[in-house]
């Protein structure tokens, strides 16, 4: 057991945070986090993120309710990425109604191929689209 | 199939790329690709990160022989985040000797502790103890 400095000022104090779920390994997206919202995290046991578009906290699920329980938290060997290990409440944790918001391939070419089927309809869940929020 | 321009703007020229392994989901390792290690990653087949501590293309495996075969590449909804689905060569991908940089679980009291064990001897593989490089 070691005491552990997340070094958040590699990137201007924020980390990346993969978000994967725990029954199943997959991923289900890729969120950043300062040091309070992963305070917060680790308080409230749910996923909080640091939106860089917004400039603010932004609690997953906040609006949809599809909110993130947290079932483990690893750290890198650098301390400068964390890997989040979760049960996703809901259908979907992606804004456009995907299960991941990694839902395309993409190829050599630059061309995205959608490879999984939609899970909900945003538009019920958000009440209109959602923007931009990573 | 659309065609999708990566955002590499959102921070600074680059995007974070996880490493999963294709068979068993296990999350390796976070690097960050800027378009020239994203296009190299792609024709060769194999993960050339960007270096930010070294500040330059970085090949994974090219001191160890441990390449990253890319069997899948996803991008995310915003187009700023990529998953990378590989096949991992040799026994592990971490420097410090495990098979998965992810290999401490972190406390709410900010402690890590170590839940996998070393898979390789990072001095005989590397020659000496390599320093940061995402």
């Amino acid at each position: 057991m070691e005491s552990v400095n997340i070094d958040f000022e590699k990137a201007g104090g924020l980390v990346p945070a993969i978000i994967q779920d725990y029954r199943s390994g997959d991923v289900l997206m890729l969120g950043f986090m300062n040091s309070v919202s992963l305070a917060e995290t680790q308080r409230s046991g749910e996923v909080v993120f640091f939106s860089r578009s917004r400039n603010k906290l932004w609690k997953k699920g906040e609006s949809s309710g599809h909110v993130l329980k947290v079932r483990e938290l690893r750290v890198d060997c650098d301390a400068d990425a964390l890997l989040v290990r979760v049960e996703a409440i809901g259908p979907g944790v992606c804004h456009e109604g995907y299960r991941s918001c990694f839902f395309r391939k993409l190829d050599s070419n630059g061309h995205a191929k959608i490879i999984d089927e939609r899970a909900f309809v945003p538009e019920t869940v958000y009440g209109q689209k959602q923007g931009k929020r990573a």
